[in-house]
Formats: C-alpha cells, structure tokens, sequence
C-alpha cells in the first residue's frame, strides 16, 4: 500500500437528535463520505446527507457486549481508511463527550490512519435547553457537571454523587435512567435537599421529546409511573424551576400545561415514540 | 398594535469560533432574520449568511458595563420582535451555557414576546476538542464540571474551587484566564495535587487558536509569560494528557511540537491573532 491510498477518518458528532441541529461541518463531511459508521442515537434522518453510493454501516451496541463492539468498530474504521476510504464516524451528540471518541481517535492514531474531530451539539447541554432549562444562570447556577449515570455505585470507581451534590449547582446525568433510585440516594447522602428539583428528558429535541419535572425524593418512583425509558437526560437543580417561564417547545404541537411548584408536577409529555 | 405584527426573538448559538460549527438551524435563522444581534466572541464570517438587506447590530460588551448593557440588549431585542420583526439574537458557544440566554429568554417571556432557543456547539466543549482533549474518557474521567471563572472568590458566591477539585474528574473553566492564579489556588485548596496537567487554549476552534499545557502548580506564571488574552478555555485534568496523542488540529497548518510529560511544554503556539 502506497501513501496516497491512505484514507482518513472524521468523528463526527451528530447532535442531539433534531436534525436541524447538525453543524455545516458534519453536513459537508457526510456529503462526501465513501463509507459511514453511525450509532444507534443518531437520528436516521441525517443519512439524506449521504452521497448515493456511500456505505452506510450500522453500528449500534448491543447491551452487555459493548467491548468487543468497540473493538469491531475500531477494526472496521482502520480498515476501511487503508482502503483509501474517506470514513465518517457519525456518534450521538459530541463525539468527546461521553461518545468514546477518544479511544476510537486513540486507536487510529496506533494504526497510523489520519483522523480529525468535528464536534457536535451535546444532548446533554441542548434537551435542557428544548425543555426551557438554562443549565446556568446568573442567579441561580455558576457551575454545572455533567456526568455519566451508566456505572452508578462508588465502588465501581465511578462518580462520586455525594461530593457532587455539594460541589456544582447543576448536575446533568447522562445514560443513568435506569440507575436513577441510587444516583439520586447518593445525592441525598451529599447533603443534597430532598425538594431540589430534578427534570427528566427523554429523546431531547426530537420531536418525540417528553419531559417530567420532580424532586430528588421523588423523581425515581415517578419516571417508573410515567414509562420513562433511555435516552433519557436528567438535570438536579434550582435552574429546572425556570422551565416553567421558559418552556417553548411544543413537540408535536401540544400546548405544554402549566407548572406548579408545590409537588411532582407533569410539566409536558408528549407522546411515546 | 395588533397581534399579527408582533415578531420573534431566536436566541441562537453561534459555535465556538470555526465558522463551520455553526448548526444547519442556525444558518437558516440567520438567513431569514430581519434583524441579527451579535456578540464580540461572534466569528464575523457568520455574516455572510444574512440576508442582504438585514440589519446587523453589534451588540459587544464593554467591559464593567455589564449591567446596563444587557437591560439594553433586552429592550432591543423586545423593541424590534414588537415592531413585527423576525429577530436573531446570536450568541457564541451555546446560548444557555454562561451564554446569559436564560436572563434574555426571562426578559422575553415577561414581554410577551415568542422566543425560541437554537443550541451551538460550546467553545468550553469545542476548543479541548480541538486540542486532542476528551473531556471523557472510560479510563480518565467519568465527570466533567464546566464553570466560570468570571469571579474567582469564594466570598463572591461563585463555584466552589476546593470542593470542586475532589469531586469531578475534568474541570473546564472559561471566562478565568484573568483569575487563574486565585483559581488555581483554590483547587489546590481543595487537595488537587500540584502536578495535576492543565491546558490552556486561547481562540479554541479559529485558525489563530493558540495552546499550552502545564500543571495547576505552573500554569499562572506560565500564562502571563506566554501573552495569554481572553478567550481562553482551560482544562484541568489528567485528560490533558491525551493532547500528546490526540493532538490533530494545525492551526495556519503550523506543526504542532512533540509534548514532554515532565515539565511545563508548551503543545504548541500559533502566532498572535
């Protein structure tokens, strides 16, 4: 193999799910992409952006076996650049945040194949934003933390929840619906109120989007009540009560109801996908 | 005045500085807008997507005049929506993200004017990503806190450095560069250990961005000797550590220098903007 037949690969990030929300960039690198590697999360709407005869591949992990996926993936991304391919991989959101861009960039770099990042819109910053949710504010929150949920407990070596509670006004979880119960008892444990208020996303900015507005004590026992299932995006703290003069997002064109601050109030849910 | 006549305000992000990390909805909005006000850390080549008869108002902040200067950006933005015109308030980074969008969105609705938010790609996300930086990464981080660092003191009310520092693996500090001694301070206050490697990165994502890496020990004096101006992101974290690799972005196609784990090198420095 010459040089010149060397191809090269772009992580690119796909954004949160409204396709609208694709960068310029992403765009142009899908039009022109031999071969495209895309994720269960990216919206398949994006594939219009494809050339005629690129190669799409599908690449969604199954549960429990996201090791070996991984290793395919990586195998399949160096194999396809030394066939001269031009290979974009399209992941969900940003590919540097919790995307597992960075191993995948780290296994090109070893294999020699040339490699850029595009980065995406963060679900984690924009289903907030679509459900009227500022994750600062001048008055309420100069600082936020966004977390992985997917390895709850603190003996897994993962986050720490109760330092966490204290340490950031807003906390962002994502991948952590279905460890929800212990993530929210180790905020407890770190002097978090059991009243903070919790908002809970689920397939943010799509127009499936359906949301949920709680409290540490009681959003757990709720989004079992309501059939909340992942992706879901879960934000702890005082900027989720902004929701309820923000809210502009009406999925599916339903009126979102009015938010009352007094206990676990629906905020707007649109219906299943 | 009638309700037909009353307009739209979109509160729009404009990326992190690479005019091609502006979103596909973005663009369209600027296209449509009757009226775009921007910011001082907007890239001026976004312009050229407004339509030719639109009215472009520069809307930058002197510093010390915050107060006033947003009250009027406001009254603008609710003065024009109200004599019928389509609006773009465009924002750098993501507008809910230290964008202040949550103050402008609040000023909106009390008016009664419609308003909607257009996520961006964060430069506090964006411009790491552009230095070889995961903030995550499955080995090194499984949190990612992203502060300001606008009022560094405690008895300011602001972020907690010393709590902050044992509590998340990656912390991303914008609007600090000139506090970054006191930042540095705190967190290591906090016990965050004086080696911990921090990167600066100066117009993250442009062509003129500019970069170094250090630990939370040397970073302040290094920053001064090296002309560091705002807007400058930094990371701290062992995160940083991934630039060596990962490194792949060649500003004005500049080679980036080999980086040396046991000292204060700089990664690589473009000249001056």
């Amino acid at each position: 193999m010459t040089a010149n037949l060397l191809g090269k690969v772009s992580l690119v990030g796909a954004g949160p799910g409204d396709p609208e929300l694709l960068t310029l960039k992403g765009k142009r690198c899908l039009e022109i992409a031999d071969v495209i590697l895309y994720d269960e999360l990216v919206n398949g709407e994006l594939m219009k952006h494809a050339a005629v005869n690129a190669e799409l591949i599908y690449v969604g992990k199954k549960p429990g076996a996201h090791c070996t996926d991984q290793k395919k993936i990586a195998a399949m991304l160096i194999q396809k650049a030394r066939a001269g391919k031009y290979v974009v991989r399209l992941k969900g959101g940003d590919p540097f945040i919790f995307g597992r861009g960075g191993e995948e960039a780290q296994a090109l770099k070893r294999a020699g194949v040339p490699f850029d990042i595009v980065p995406g819109v963060s679900a984690a910053i924009a289903a907030p934003a679509y459900a009227g949710i500022p994750l600062t504010h001048r008055a309420h929150a100069s600082s936020v933390a966004i977390v992985t949920g997917h390895r709850a407990l603190a003996s897994e070596g993962s986050v720490n929840w109760s330092r966490l509670a204290a340490a950031v006004d807003t906390v962002v979880i994502v991948m952590g619906l279905h460890n929800l119960g212990a993530i929210m008892t180790g905020l407890l444990e770190g002097g978090c109120e059991p009243e903070r208020p919790v908002s809970l996303i689920q397939w943010g900015t799509r127009r499936s989007q359906k949301s949920l507005t709680a409290t540490v004590a009681t959003v757990a026992g709720l989004a079992a009540a309501r059939g909340f299932t992942a992706p879901t995006t879960i934000v702890v703290g005082n900027v989720v009560r902004l929701a309820e003069q923000l809210d502009w997002f009406q999925p599916r064109g339903e009126k979102s109801q009015p938010w009352s601050s007094d206990s676990q109030t629906e905020l707007h849910a649109g219906s299943p996908r």
